[in-house]
């Protein structure tokens, strides 16, 4: 299945998870695979930011595709730019910050974890 | 968990799935969540190709990140640029190819179906 870039939503939200600004998140795929919770191309404009919040029962997956910007993993902060890659398994926490003068544009995957045996 | 593009394993295919050239693909994550297969930068010069393959038990995700190509879809060929994406799930196949004169980039992930019932 082919979805082309006009046919994509686009969502706009407004102090993610407690963070500044605005931050648009276009959704590649509708149809996800059962296991997977988001699989979108995040773009924060400069001094914009997603609040530090945890991730239970997933991991989310960050690239960093272009500009640069800070990250926190589980409260520690670095400086992250095009290239680098987070992971954010259950039970950490991140939080991401455009502190560059373009955009920072991130493809980020959602995978759930598998059931649980317990 | 933070890695440097500088720190990603860069591996080379040739001839990838009976394709045309070499595939570069750069892993970016190496502790994958369970249930991906997957998470890479897949790097295709003008000319090369990957050749038609079947995915079973889990579904490939590609965002084009840049350049131009075509791909197929159940042996049916659509042009593909940035911006868009495919979706390849269980028991469908898919090829992609250079036809532009850049690199064709993608963002390639690999969710495994859940376990079955059956």
């Amino acid at each position: 299945m082919l979805r082309r870039d006009r046919e994509m939503t686009v969502e706009v939200r407004e102090r993610m998870r407690g963070g500044r600004g605005t931050v648009s998140i276009r959704h590649l795929e509708e149809r996800l695979p059962p296991m997977c919770r988001l699989f979108a191309e995040l773009t924060l404009k400069p001094g914009c930011s997603i609040g530090e919040h945890e991730h239970t029962h997933e991991t989310e997956l960050f690239t960093f595709i272009s500009g640069a910007g800070t990250v926190t993993d589980d409260g520690l902060s670095m400086a992250v730019k095009a290239g680098d890659t987070t992971s954010t398994p259950s039970g950490h926490s991140h939080s991401v910050a455009n502190t560059g003068k373009d955009d920072l544009v991130i493809i980020a995957a959602i995978i759930k974890d598998p059931p649980s045996a317990d």
